[in-house]
């Protein structure tokens, strides 16, 4: 991991499924970011690769636009003209072998009129039943490989439907290319919250000594979405939110949070400690899972006034539909420092607010010596740290009523990265393609964790696949998620932190 | 130490040096607040005792323009006179034996008119010299003992003028009164932000566990005032800082916030705590002392353009005056939780701002993770106790700079109380008045604990009453004292804490 500004190697930056939308919303304005900050490489291409049959110059058009409709920075006519002209396109049927000559020979000679030095990026935002064929393909025409230059393969989430097939795709990838060239994105490491969830906890002289099961109560991981699936539910309903948020993003997040000091800031040092987190954890017994796993889909409610629909109503998802759109897991991390910590997790969609925040409940001091008790709910700090949005770090503790006695009452001390004088914060993708230019891939996770974490997440699917007893509650769209997911949290006054309220005006919690 | 509001039994406040600056700017002031707080005990009167000859009516008309003067609360006319109807004026020469009858009787008749049941507080606020003869007439007449009520009496600093003395005035005082009847005022104490530290200690589950040793590099505490002497030359220059500032106020915060947690919060617990504070105070010896305590005298300088008087060109101040108006201390707790962690105290007069505060700097990480080394200075935490002004807390951690790499910044989280919403911060005159009605002396120093730290300063004011070779430095009046504080603190990038710069635009240091 580099601690100074540095700008990568020349490369070529190839871009399968590049007239998507992750391609158009996502990476290309990051690229004109990175080109804004002079983070790119002066000798610098992407080539745009689809079905859709576009010149050199349609694709630039449609670029332009896509940093004019998505870009979050300021928008230059000149700066944005110097940079689509590095874009170009190639039209290709990605599953026939023979096409890919054409993208060889485009690249052969962009590599030449640009010298890029023969360093190349692969980037697959396409269908994941594409993630094996693509490399198969490019490695048949050698593309995989460069004896002057590197090659590298960025792989789009979801990585795998489940531990069978992240074991397969894992295997498949390695026949073509080699673990160090592949870059498996979770875009929530690429945010710069969580990547300061690290320089918190191993900068600060403060947290780390009570950053285990001797002051910490327990840990928090919330990611919430305000939204429903919108126009993804065809998608989403072969999904879910276990597979969707939680393999992943949460867990990703979880292993930050709970990892050991590594002894060095190098990618395999920072994920080797990642990894023993996810080996830590204690695996679910069948019979645990209704207990310890709490799903959810919304239904119908009304928020200020207006009906909202149920998931079940919603655009290509099935009207009898079992895909959870709420998860809540209690688990606990069987290891040295955390043995006894209950970790809970929660994600969801139509909840009452857009949050993600881990929260550290430390806690309670072993004496309690102002005035009435407070119990360990009420009097116990918490360190929020906060993803998104509104980033950064609120610490909870208690302090004196101003006034007569000596009574106690709890405040807020508040960091806010929107104080920061100048910070520009950069966007996930900007980080991560950046990353992956400088062949640094600590913030990518690694083969052996992915299939760490479906090993953890997979029984219960398969739990839920199998018992259609296990219940599936739900929640009124605008709350926040099944009532049973409070019960997970055991204790007097304790539960989930929760940002806001209840938003839905009515709507009925029920089992579905 | 009671956690619910209570009002006292009703009291007789008897106020001796009722004519002074003391009464004026705060006793009544404060008085009259706890009235609008509806504090005091319904059957309550106010005696107030001076040389002058004053009656009832010409003392009520003073203090009615006190409150609208001096006092800090809304000044409603009808409840200021409410309040001052319950003053009263006995003119009385106080080292004149005889004339403690006028006193004696006007008590008998109020108590019996006002129903205050014998409850009396004789409160000294006259000079120092009558600190015995007010007691021992008192008791002449048998005032210092009632049958029914209780009768207390409140001693105003300075507690002695030396070891010598405050020992000799606290066997004369036990002489007429009982230990648990006098309340030795150290107004510091009485401060919302000075309790608030025990509270921030003992009420928070993670700040206890960071407090020792292990994890605190040195404790810093400072006491500022950017004014000079203004017109307590005469006072100040037979006193000097060491008295005025570091025997009393300073070091029972160092009390506060070095002491184990106590048993319970009642007065005698939490003072037997501050006492072992001060049993366990590294005596300095003689050698050591040019060395760990630095002594300042403010010399003339320019204040934007303005020219600032030296202290010896102050009104009632010797003109070859070696009193100092500043002293930093480096010393020692020779216990268990503190055993090696240097302490640094330092007051003084004409410094570039007012503020109390007390630093806790924590130590650094045991290992650099992140890019270049930070020394220890620049990479420790620090927690902020704000005493005064902007009463608050602040937490300087660290974070990640935005952006590529994992550069390390230091930021601050804040807590002030002006965000309280509706919070009356009570000044230190109402809070001891009140508690000394409610029989808690909590607040008020013990005499154990007085003489003990007179031990422990003692000798340095000795040194330098022996030793002229011992230097007395001149700081430019509106600078942060003599250059040689700083070296008091050994480590690369560490200082003290400076909440500003230097405000003076020349002047020069020197020796006097």
């Amino acid at each position: 991991m580099k601690d100074k500004i540095e700008k990568p190697e020349p490369h070529i930056l190839v871009i399968f499924g590049a007239s998507g939308d992750l391609a158009k919303r996502k990476l290309i304005p990051a690229l004109y970011n990175l080109a804004l900050q002079n983070l790119l490489p002066d000798e610098f291409a992407v080539i745009g690769v689809g079905r859709t049959d576009l010149s050199d110059d349609e694709f630039q058009e449609k670029m332009h636009n896509a940093i004019n409709n998505f870009g979050k920075r300021e928008k230059h006519e000149e700066k944005i003209n110097s940079f689509v002209n590095k874009l170009f396109y190639v039209s290709l049927d990605t599953s026939n072998a023979s096409e890919y000559k054409k993208l060889a020979e485009r690249l052969r000679t962009l590599d030449e009129q640009l010298q890029t030095r023969s360093n190349v990026i692969f980037y697959l935002s396409t269908p994941p039943m594409l993630y094996t064929v693509i490399p198969k393909y490019l490695s048949g025409h050698g593309l995989n490989k460069s004896s002057n230059g590197s090659r590298r393969l960025i792989i789009e989430k979801p990585f795998g439907y489940g531990l069978q097939s992240a074991r397969e795709l894992n295997r498949d990838l390695l026949q073509y290319f080699d673990e160090h060239q592949i870059y498996r994105i979770d875009h929530y490491l690429g945010k710069e919250t969580v990547q300061n969830v690290l320089v918190t906890r191993f900068s600060n002289g403060i947290f780390e000594p009570l950053w285990n099961s001797k002051y910490v109560n327990r840990v928090e991981v919330t990611s919430a979405e305000s939204i429903g699936v919108e126009d993804r539910g065809g998608y989403f309903d072969t999904s879910g939110t276990l597979r969707d948020m939680i393999q992943n993003h949460l867990m990703q997040m979880v292993g930050l949070v709970a990892m050991e000091p590594p002894s060095s800031f190098d990618s395999n040092s920072v994920r080797n400690e990642t990894l023993k987190v996810f080996q830590s954890l204690r695996p679910f017994e069948l019979m645990d899972i209704p207990k310890n796993v709490i799903r959810g889909q919304y239904v119908e409610s009304q928020i200020r006034g207006e009906k909202v629909n149920s998931y079940r109503h919603e655009k290509g998802v099935a009207e009898n539909s079992r895909t959870e759109t709420f998860v809540a897991i209690k688990f606990f991390i069987d290891n040295w420092r955390w043995g006894g910590v209950p970790f809970y997790i929660r994600s969801g969609k139509r909840l009452p607010t857009r949050v993600t925040e881990i929260v550290i409940h430390f806690k309670k001091t072993p004496h309690w010596l102002f005035g009435h008790y407070q119990s360990e709910g009420e009097a116990c700090n918490q360190l929020v740290l906060r993803i998104q949005p509104d980033e950064g770090i609120l610490l909870k503790f208690a302090m004196k009523v101003p006034g007569q006695g000596f009574n106690v009452q709890n405040v807020n001390m508040n960091f806010h990265y929107a104080d920061l004088q100048n910070a520009y914060v950069p966007e996930a993708y900007e980080r991560l393609l950046l990353d992956c230019m400088l062949g640094d891939s600590t913030l990518y996770t690694r083969g052996d964790a992915v299939e760490k974490l479906w090993e953890f997440i997979a029984p219960i699917q398969k739990a839920w696949d199998d018992d259609p007893l296990i219940p599936l509650y739900g929640y009124p769209a605008g709350t926040w998620g099944p009532e049973s997911a409070d019960d997970l949290i055991e204790g007097m006054n304790m539960t989930w932190r929760y940002p806001c309220k209840n938003l839905a005006d009515d709507g009925q919690y029920c089992e579905l």
